[in-house]
Order: structure tokens, then C-alpha cells, then sequence
């Protein structure tokens, strides 16, 4: 039995009790939330969120590349969100390296260096300002209004906003 | 106010009752899960985690582009996930259009046509299979002997296994 097989008794458990089968897919809040990766943060505990609410966006660092400017654009254009929702954390992993390593470290295990930039960083806030930047100088994404950037804190559950 | 400001509401809610400040930087059951960002979609809920068990990747569709390679190495490669779990599901937005009419629009409303593919998709079960494809043939993410591939049915709940 791998994890896997496990995770999936949990889901069969998740369908026994399902009772919100009738929620429209545009979310019910508008808004798009664009948060690390990381599996301390819970998004859903975090913000309250439940199912129908909110567009959830994640990646290593809950950076902005090219992929989460695709995913708002949809979000916004397609799907009628308003308000976006960046979230850093304290003790991520992004924090432990730098690019230029970790891709050297790939170079001497495969022969290849990606053609992807790795996107560590080493201040959180400075790297929530950065992400928000990139939002407002992107073409494609029409609403930027309420673009807020935090940072969760994994020891005490405190999300705390970027100042700007 | 805004939504923004409902939810960190809730925030101040989470961590007046968080007790999870110990947990460990690597997930505990060493699985990311790659997932589209819908609203109705929640993976805490199917697949039962909490926090600390699993890096969860989100973008529009559950699409596997360069930034979820990028999630996925640095998942398995610095914080030793071994399993991948992708989750597509019914009434997707990516079925209801195609990347050249969307990016048409785009052009129309802003003068620019997007560089970045929309991935737009007609059919989840090949979208599943193209998306294990994409992770299959990358040089950097170590583990692939379990990367399995599921759509998530919104009316009823269930998870059903993309056959290969």
C-alpha cells in the first residue's frame, strides 16, 4: 500500500458524505488566492475558505512565473475574480538555498541544468513586494485593485500584510 | 470592505486556536499533490490531509508547465516527496474554450497576445494522461514510479483513477 492508496480510503470517505454537489464554477467570494506550496499552510483553515469560494493557486515559494499569471488571467477574465491574495511563510524552503546551487547541484546529478529559474529568495517580505510587482506590470491581468501580500507564520498561525 | 479584509478575519480566528506550531518543514507522508485551482475543488477535504502532510501545487487545470516542473523537483529533490498525485475534474473551465479563441480576446481587449500557452484542454482523461506524460519525460524530478492521475467529479464527490 503505497501513501497514495491511503489518501485515496480518505476521499472515498470525502464522497459518503458529499452534499455540495450544486456549486456554480465561478467562485462565490472572487477572489483568487496565490500561496506556497508548503504543507503547513492551509489555505482553506487559514482563510476559512470552503468549497465554492475561492480560486487557490500554489507553487514552490508562492512565487509569480509565468504559469500563475496564466492561472489569474483565467481566474479574472473567464471566471469573474476581483481580489488576489499572495502568501508567503515563515521557514520555507526558499529561504535555504540559492538559485545558482541548487541548479549546479541538478547539473552534477543529471548533466542538464534546468532552463527554469529556481525563484529562491532570501528576505519573505521583499519577495511578496517583488510578486505583487510582477502582477501590476503584467497586460493580461485586468484587475488590480485588491492585491494583498502577507506572510503566514508556521509557529503561531499569524498571517501578517506586507506593508507596501 | 473588502473580501480580503472578511477572510483575515477568519485569519485572526485560525490562529487564536492554532496548536500546529511544531510541525516539521517536509511533508509527512513525503506526497505532492498537483491540482487545478477550482473553487469547488478542495484537496484538504477529498483526500483528508492536514496540515503538514503534503505540498500541494494548484494553476488553472492542473496543468503541468514549467513552473509545476520547477514545484515538483524542488518538492522531491530538497524536501523528499516521493508520490505525485494529480487531480483534473468534471465542468472544468479549461473545457470551455480553446487557447487561440482565448488568447484572440485577449489580443482584442489589450493590444497583446499572450507568449504563455493557455492549456486549454478538450478531454480530462487525455489532459490527466498528457499532464503524466510531462512529468514522466522531465530530467529533474527524481521519483516517477508513482504518479497517478485523477478526476474529481464536483457533482458527487468521487475520485475516479485515469487508466493509463
Amino acid at each position: 500500500m503505497s501513501v497514495t492508496d491511503d489518501l485515496l480510503a480518505n476521499a472515498e470517505r470525502y464522497a459518503a458524505n458529499f452534499d455540495k454537489g450544486d456549486l456554480p464554477l465561478p467562485p462565490a467570494l472572487g477572489v483568487a488566492v496565490l500561496a506556497c506550496m508548503d504543507a503547513r499552510l492551509n489555505p482553506y483553515g487559514v482563510l476559512g475558505l470552503k468549497e465554492g469560494d475561492a480560486h487557490v493557486i500554489r507553487n514552490a515559494g508562492g512565487v509569480v512565473t509565468a504559469d500563475e499569471l496564466r492561472s489569474l488571467a483565467i481566474s479574472q477574465r473567464l471566471l469573474g475574480t476581483t481580489e488576489i491574495i499572495l502568501i508567503h511563510h515563515t521557514d520555507c524552503g526558499m529561504l535555504t538555498f540559492t538559485d545558482d546551487e541548487f541548479k549546479a547541484s541538478i547539473q552534477a546529478d543529471t548533466g542538464l541544468k534546468p532552463a527554469w529559474a529556481a525563484e529562491a529568495f532570501s528576505n519573505l517580505e521583499d519577495d511578496v513586494r517583488q510578486s505583487i510587482a510582477r502582477i501590476k506590470a503584467d497586460p493580461f491581468i485586468p484587475r488590480k485593485e485588491s492585491v494583498r501580500g502577507f506572510v503566514y507564520d508556521v509557529a503561531t498561525g499569524k498571517l501578517a500584510e506586507v506593508p507596501a
